[in-house]
């Protein structure tokens, strides 16, 4: 059984058009008015194709194609629509698409399955305007509170809450997903490694834990003109060896370890001033990361440096997400439906969170990765080849089509 | 002969006021309304103390005291009494309070001198609002023309010319001091050497040079979860270098030589991208400064890091400053006068700009340096202590007295 490329396409095009930068981009906002104009689109997709279309408390929107036993668990497949500002048009809005896809070829095919089907648009994947991120799956998994993703505010002081009901998003509680027999989410790399090794797909086996932190080194402001380098504690002197200590660091993490160092402040930031204070931000990622080794890995060198220097260190820790570990018997489904289609495959382990992530604390979960053209995300240029759309979004049906047939895992794992 | 420490301290207390900030420093920007306030204060001053007062059209603000050789040049004294955001009380000031303190000395002591004595506070020192830097002196000397000063806008685009008028001192070419047998200028040290030396005042026989460049680093932003460290380009890891290389290259620029990067800025500058642009400020000072060899001795190794990192790097020239020398005959005057009054001096080497520097290509001229406490300076708590502040008026008005006596440099020189 194979999607329907042109009548994917089709759709693409006119979600693309939803928030569409000058740029060629999108620019879609958890919760803004191109958000409300990206729902409204796939509400009316989803009623067009039979489903029946609900809204929970957090905005998840979800749309259900029933299935001949009602006692069995669904299967769950999806994504999110929101999007960082002038971002790309593929990011997320393909796992949707591609999940439409999956019930109007079903839908061809006459095809009734004994579970039933469930698409879902998750809120705030993104957690650009509103933090924590992906606070929409956070809550159906448990890692957060409704209270503290409602109460979330943007830079304006805008709460989640007051947002999502400005958008006539706010719907019951009662509609959230609270079991799943699996949840699949097709998505873009956004990294070079399959165009760099020339392959179509991926089943993402692990996403890495991310650890964040903000380091605040104080020296001692001064005129940078009357004073001598040895009466110096110049905070961004400091920084500085410490940023080349960050990325050395990225080793002692693990094999495929990565740190970076994505923004510095310094203050008071004046040409022919000593810069007194300096912050940068670490975040540091790896499939076995370990928060408490970090010390070890990462912090005792900049401890060291700040040492010598004999200036002031402070760490604040901003985030921390654990490794995640996906279903083995769901990622083991994707390679084998993607052998029997013929399509190449690559496991891989993700470096960037997804709703997947925290839908494998709900129930099992796994993802398929189709490439980003010279790994270029969240930017407007971001792309994928089409066939190798199509390719992910077959394999998407095809193991839909099986799991939605199957027993329970619980069940298949006694035999 | 002795100064009256009392009665400047009365006048600097009600020069204080003037902008006076929560923090117990001053705000008297370039032009703005607290300057103007300030030299409506010294006009009365120069008023009242016998003097000629007159504006030229960079709004320097002169107050001029007749001796009784017409033909003779007259000795200049001055400083400024402009101030950068939430500064210190004796930058500039003092210089000023300093050479009205001379002339009520001389009065009291019934002297007429054969020269005549000019107070002068020159326009917009700290160049803080409107580039270039002190270019009230600077068209004086010839560095700068009255085009470009007058055209300078500041950061709302109002232009110095249209400022100056705004607040009433904008006054005529003819009024512009045009030449003079020497101008010194008492001055806080804005530095920690005099206080670590316990010593009250200094010579400052040089100023150093100063060249500021602004370094842009060009690599690949990309997404920092999906990048492995093999593939970046980051652009702030090679900043983070070459800022380390930066400090390490003073010790090639000179026996006293000093290099800051004071500001560093990051794009995007977002906590989980890799930076793909980062500009940096460079500052390097030395007595001997040379702009070529810098090339060599700081430009080199900068170049080697953007290579061995692939990424690109772009150089742009902010501001060059000769290193500058004073007159030895006058720095040598200063240091008999210091001696005659039993004071200790120090011969020193400047490390920021001051009037001086621009009048030492007018005319010959000197500065006098008092410490400043802790080094501070250009922040509310600056300070210098009142003993030292006299020893340095009382040199200043006996050095003034003896020159504004004596005949011409060069005619001592015949001899």
């Amino acid at each position: 059984m194979r999607i329907n490329l042109e009548r994917m396409k089709h759709k693409f095009e006119e979600m693309s058009a939803v928030g569409a930068t000058q740029d060629g981009g999108v620019t879609r906002l958890a919760l803004s008015s191109s958000d409300k104009e990206a729902r409204d689109l796939l509400k009316e997709w989803l009623s067009e194709a039979g489903l029946s279309v609900r809204v929970d408390d957090l905005g998840n929107v979800y749309g259900r194609q029933e299935g001949t036993d009602s006692t069995a668990k669904p299967i769950v497949i999806g994504s999110h629509l929101d999007s960082v500002i002038n971002s790309g048009k593929f990011d997320g809005t393909i796992g949707l698409i591609g999940a439409l896809e999956v019930i109007e070829t079903l839908r061809e095919h006459s095809i009734e399955t004994k579970r039933s089907i469930e698409i879902v648009n998750i809120t705030n994947e993104e957690g650009f305007r509103f933090a924590p991120m992906k606070g929409g799956s956070g809550v159906l998994s448990g890692d957060y509170s409704i209270e503290a993703v409602h109460a979330a505010q943007d830079e304006n002081g805008k709460t989640f809450r007051e947002e999502l009901e400005k958008i006539g998003y706010l719907g019951e509680k009662k509609n959230r997903l609270v079991d799943a027999e699996a949840f699949i989410e097709l998505h873009i790399e956004q990294g070079p490694i399959l165009e760099q090794e020339n392959l179509p797909l991926a089943v993402v086996e692990k996403i890495v834990g991310i650890e964040r932190f903000e380091v605040t080194i104080t020296g001692e402001e001064n005129n940078a003109g009357s004073t001598p380098m040895s009466k110096r504690k110049d905070a961004l002197s400091t920084a500085a060896r410490m940023i080349v200590e960050v990325e050395q660091a990225a080793k002692a993490i693990g094999k495929n370890g990565i740190t970076t160092v994505g923004d510095v402040n310094v203050e008071p930031g004046i040409v022919n001033m000593i810069p007194g204070k300096v912050t940068f931000l670490i975040d540091a990622r790896d499939e076995n990361l370990d928060r408490a080794k970090l010390e070890d890995q990462l912090f005792k060198g900049l401890y060291e440096i700040a040492k010598v220097d004999g200036v002031q260190m402070e760490v604040k820790e901003l985030l921390s997400i654990k490794p995640t570990t996906f279903s083995p018997k769901l990622s083991e489904d994707i390679v084998q439906t993607a052998d029997s289609l013929g399509y190449p495959i690559k496991r891989m382990i993700g470096g960037l969170g997804h709703v997947a992530m925290y839908m494998n604390n709900l129930c099992p979960a796994a993802m398929i990765f189709v490439p980003s053209i010279d790994g270029k995300s969240h930017v407007p240029d971001e792309e994928t080849n089409w066939d190798d759309i199509e390719k992910g979004a077959d394999v998407l049906l095809n193991l839909v089509h099986k799991l939605a047939e199957e027993e329970a895992l619980s069940l298949l794992q006694e035999k």
